[in-house]
């Protein structure tokens, strides 16, 4: 037996990393979501709690692609694999 | 009375630029609202047709600023001016 460090982001508990900067990812990806999903709730207040939560999460896994998106080909939007 | 040139995307009829680089910009907008729409409707199914319209045509037309949150700094959100 032996003991070990393992990483989380304070945002989600439940997630153990093994790897910190695989930690940071998460919790870097979990800040974005919260603020857009505040963001678009206040935008579009007929959005429930779920659904910005999902909207957050979604878009915060897919950054890239809509950073290139907003920034000046909306045709990046193509590239993203739909769950489902 | 004479005859004059306006300009108008064919997405959006109804309104009439006096200069053609506004039409422009006014057709990029909702072109990149309707992707943006498509998009997170297939993400999150359960938003309605009016959620999905509002939610493009609000992050289309704060499209800078977006490009900004997503590309690395989400701080960059909290410019954003809100309706009502």
């Amino acid at each position: 037996m032996a003991v070990e460090v393992v990483y989380r982001s304070t945002r989600d508990p439940e997630q153990l990393f093994m790897d910190k900067a695989e930690a940071d990812r998460h919790d870097k990806m979990l800040e974005l979501a919260e603020t857009l999903r505040d963001v678009l709730q206040k935008a579009v207040p007929s959005l429930s709690e779920q659904q910005g939560e999902e909207l957050g999460i979604f878009m915060a896994k897919n950054r890239a692609v809509f950073a290139k998106a907003f920034k000046n080909q909306a045709e990046a939007l193509n590239e993203l694999e739909m769950p489902g």
